[in-house]
């Protein structure tokens, strides 16, 4: 197998590995790479420190990133829940997507990483009743990365968000772990009446580009969604849907979001 | 009703009254809140002043921040229309959206409102032939809203642009009252011949996300598109039409944009 | 014919003189054209500086914007083809669309046409071993203009990416000549392996807004394919392909890529 | 006689007309002079402009330079005689400044000069009760500018504060008009006792580079203070004094302020 | 007594109460007051945020704000004797200087008091062996408060450095307590040998603006030195000295330091 | 002898290596060496890309930094002789100043050397005529660096400006080469009429801290000036001049600018 999961202190160790061989290789990214990677003590700092920068703004004055820096990390320390899910979402990344070379890649680089890491903070803040900074915070989220997650969204481990630009993640939507989202795709409302009215994803789902999911509908685990397929009912798990409205095309899907195979 | 219509003075003393109670209940954020509304006498300057931050761009130097500001001011001054459909954009996004709760949520947070208020503003640049400006705060907007509308578009009042992120109006496009329009979406042209080429949108209607609407074509009032149809031909009033390309599937809504179901 | 093309020192002239003729028709821009257009000699430099003032970040520090205008001068003076390139792509914009009455427009404003020239630039780092720095630029470009291309994929000349917006191709992915792409396409990949896995886009194809096109495949010539459709299977020259999935509805274009017409 | 005085008007038709000819000569510095000069109506407007600039500090986030712009032009508009006095220290550089060849170099490019006119108007402020934000501005002030002027301390017209840097007044100071001031003095106390415990400068009077004053003492009209003394005692109209502690060394001076000789 | 000293906590609930004042009182300062004092939850957090963010420099990307607030708040935690000086100096402006009227005046508004607490944190990044960072931070004081300290120099506590500009410390200069330094004094050394070679001055002693002590020599304990004199050699305890050279003029002072008497 | 001078390519190697060093001993600023010095093939693209990072105004948007990067390469390329005044002024402070252990340290941190940098670019400027970017760029230096000199003084090699603040230089005055000048010094004229009336100064002349020289006269080679001292006339070679007015005490000084022994 080419690829190796790590978590902890191993995954720790071979990021930094990783920038430092990318400092040697690569002068114009050495004073980003220290500053951000390899003066730290803790993938938690790095991360925070990264998200900070990405997410304050000098001109408006929203928030100062020194401020955004100390927040994160009262998130962090309090809930270390959070960077084990940010471990296993970096792993994801490595054994799926055959651009990533080196588990620091998404972590440096990758936009729908970002996004998801801000909100896995930003919905802590939210369960912390802090709600006017976590409506901020997806503000900023939206404009920086173009994902628009609302923080009470609840997001299981092992996700991938490729490349991220345009995805919409509701209120009372709800997902398990290991799944791989594609850029433009909505898990949406039915209506303006509130209560519970998002979608519910399984473990193992893969949703293609630009596919809207709407309504509090379930998709079953190891379900795969078509690019560009509207879905308004449940899927049954294992099986395929695609199309305008989706139909059930196939079944018997090993972890499509392993696969990644997002045509129809 | 769990939700009340205002304008006018009204809507800005509900405004000051929740921003206050929200420097009350985060900290984190009273820095923001004082600067960008407590400090201001009128919603004109709080919306000039926030965008005008939003859309300056220190290190490219394109405009400062003090510049837009002013040239925002002058705009809603000569123009008092504007200030009136945005009291409406801000009533619509608290009635439609079972995510936003206060007023103020989406005048300071959600950039689909920014992005529709920085059009308003840049529509009538381009009426008064600073065509120029209007270009470069329509690339801007792009940037950082990820909301792409020719100045020259005519917008209604009382619209929602949920979420924002790849919506694309076009030059001749032109939109009624109290429409609600999802993320994604596209007003879009037939060709490269140059003349009336976009389509027109009735009151009242409903597009889902990621939907296509392309060529000079006419949407009924009170119709629903379905999200990610593709729709190239006319549309009748109160009609609800799904799929790619779209198809009429039912009748007789009732204002769908207030309904907000982009389903099926 | 109303535009006409242009290339080498004519066109720079002309890009100076619309500058000129803006800096004296709009005060508030004065600043921002003098600086970004009327004091460099020539396109490169205009391109080099627009471009790392775009993608620096002060905030975050990840590369000063000096340091990456020394960069891309750098690659632009041992590849004048990318300047060639750059060139075909303003007369494209100029040509195609209604909307752009300038040949400086969519040097100065349009983010698809920005991502296009910083992925240019971008893939000759690739190819120098600068992996990277490319996966860096590679983020920044999609943080800022919203399109995501894989340093590693191979583009033509004479091309339009329209409003840029959600758009993303993939490493292996292969673009002809004089082809327009509009916002929030999808030329993706299919599924977790590597090698040879993206599409390959023919001449003076026109791909609609949202569509999908997935798998190693290849679109002829002069094909088209309609707005919204997900595209798993190779198209043939000269038809116009629609839907989900997408099935072959006509015959015979000539130069959609030209005409750009995205109806169904 | 080589340099004619002006105000109103007059003056500001003129600094608009050496601001062109600068804008043609100096490409490089186009930019500026359009931000902060010709694109304004009034030598208010370039003067709250250029300060709120200098003054502003994105990083700490003291304040917002647009918020700042505010404020000096409320204290401008309700102050005409703010903008009165600016004008007669324009003039007085103009003529009594060998390097000093244009009326705009002052206003834009002496950064004595720019201490003075934040000085006029904190002290509005400080007159207004505003002393929290006088203390920031004069803190400001001191930082950017190397002049800390207490806000209370009363200050004439005609005013030359060459060079600036380390030039220290204190809260109960107060000058006369038409006076010359070269950098590193200080009009300073003589204790801890609050009260009137500052010089009073008369008219006319010239103080050399890096001389004290100290106490509440009186310097006469038309007064001579060589560089270096150190003054702790009234120093009589028309005389010259030199030396640490200073001795009367000569009579009879005719405007030294506009002489301009600070030798002994 | 109109003053009463405090320290730890006392200290720092007044500072907090005279903040949450001002807020109230000038709304634009509100932000700022908010972000530096009122959301931290000791004087060390509240030292390190204002100080990170005055030496911390954007645009040449020296260190990063986050990265400088890091390494104050590590030092300060470390050295606790450090903010324990820090209660005395702000004591000692509170007491001393008849123009501030707050304790956090000082602490928010006046420069000496900043490169003092800067030289403070960096002497100790001397003493630790960070010999790099500590001219560096040396640098940038100088740059913004216009006051350059060795990082070496040993500093008691009660120290006030008036208005601060043009002060300058050398490397073997040692000061005591209670000490009361104006703006333009220098503590120099005697040539360009090696070794000690700088003033060791003894605690209660006034230095007046612009005086030069040069070379190794002892200031008594409660000596005084007029503004404007050079000293050269040794000055008995209690006594006043005056003139370029210094001569003694008198003796018998009672706490120089304190009275703030720089005449001669 | 403790320190060897070096000059060209010795010195670059010798300054790399140093800055390699430090990069490895201080972790917080590897980001800053790699970014000025590491990464850079010439002395003289340090020296631009440090000053115009410096000199650059984000805020006030008076130039963009990499405007200023490009004009000080064009002067440090057409003029070769200025970047051997700059080494020669390395070794000087490398050579003079105990408190100085390494070739890089002045070229970082000493703002003195800074400014002098920037005076032998501005000075090239106003040779070529560029006299409004002169005046700009001198209110830049006088603002960053505390130090005021014009532009069309003429200044030899070898020098060292020590401190730096508050040092000012009049527009005719005249430096030869070795020369020592410490914070605080004028070289001023003598009163308002225009023409030669800046004073003119030897080869090895040191003048102490504070020092005022006023008016057209000479300071003969090697002569040494007090601390604090006013000279109004000639001073002969190789003699000692002290007090206000400044008196000869003293004959026979070997190189005083290189002893730097400032005591009377």
């Amino acid at each position: 197998m080419k690829k190796q999961s790590l978590s902890g202190d191993a995954l720790w160790q071979r990021i930094r590995e990783e920038a430092k061989a990318e400092v040697a290789a690569e002068p114009a990214l050495a004073s980003f790479l220290n500053l951000t990677v390899l003066r730290h003590d803790s993938l938690s700092r790095v991360l925070a420190f990264h998200l900070s920068g990405k997410l304050s703004n000098a001109v408006s004055a929203v928030l100062d990133a020194r401020a955004l820096y100390e927040i994160f990390m009262q998130v962090l320390r309090a809930n270390p829940d959070i960077i084990a899910a940010t471990e296993a979402d970096i792993v994801a990344h490595y054994e799926r997507d055959p651009a990533c070379n080196a588990l620091s890649t998404p972590l440096l680089y990758f936009k729908g990483f970002h996004a998801l890491q801000t909100h896995r903070i930003n919905h802590q803040l939210w369960q912390d009743g802090r709600r006017t900074l976590a409506y901020c915070l997806q503000n900023r989220m939206s404009e920086v990365f173009g994902v628009d997650i609302h923080p009470a969204a609840q997001v299981g481990k092992g996700i991938m968000f490729d490349h991220g630009t345009g995805l919409v993640i509701g209120e009372t939507a709800r997902l398990g772990d290991n799944i791989s989202i594609l850029h433009g795709v909505t898990l949406g409302g039915s209506g303006k009446e509130s209560g519970d009215r998002h979608p519910k994803i399984g473990n193992g789902v893969m949703i293609g580009a630009n596919a809207s999911v709407l309504g509090n509908i379930t998709i079953g685990d190891c379900a795969r969604i078509g690019a560009g397929s509207v879905v308004v009912k449940d899927v049954p798990p294992r099986s395929t849907v695609v199309g305008v409205p989706a139909q059930i095309v196939g079944h018997d899907e090993k972890m499509p979001a392993d696969l990644m195979n997002q045509c129809l």
